[in-house]
């Protein structure tokens, strides 16, 4: 399934570490702190488990969202020159 | 549906709106950049076009997520003490 990272991370450099992770784990970029990509759910477990090792401090937040290819159709990103749906992520 | 919005908005004042407009259309922050809640898909179009009215600029990105309660069951929030499962925000 597919899975959306986003997170709030205070330190810059765990921020970066973090990004990094996901791109390992294959994750797209989309945000600059969003990603998007397809996990099994084996893979989701270790990215939770990986992540959860990270010294986070205490308002930092990584939220990890399945979302059905389904749900995806129904995606739309807002840009400054207009409304894009589907899976757009430039 | 349950939609979750994030957003990466260059300028303040303008990301502080966006925040404003998500609150008035009943949205709980989950995050810094990140809210979600029930919107109806009038509601959604109507939140689409507020929104897409705004001037946001070039490299600006809000991304509207429609997000099914079944994918929300899934859903994992990594913090500081641990992984916490489900339609958990704090």
């Amino acid at each position: 399934m597919k899975v959306l990272v986003v997170y709030d991370i205070a330190n810059d450099s765990l921020r970066n570490k973090i990004a990094e992770i996901l791109k390992d784990f294959g994750l797209k970029r989309i945000q600059k702190s969003a990603f998007i990509g397809f996990l099994t759910s084996e893979e989701r477990k270790d990215l939770e488990r990986v992540l959860s090792r990270k010294s986070l401090e205490g308002n930092d937040r990584i939220d990890i969202f399945p979302i059905c290819d389904r749900d995806l159709r129904f995606h739309s990103r807002i840009k400054h020159d207009g409304v894009y749906y589907g899976e757009k992520w430039e």
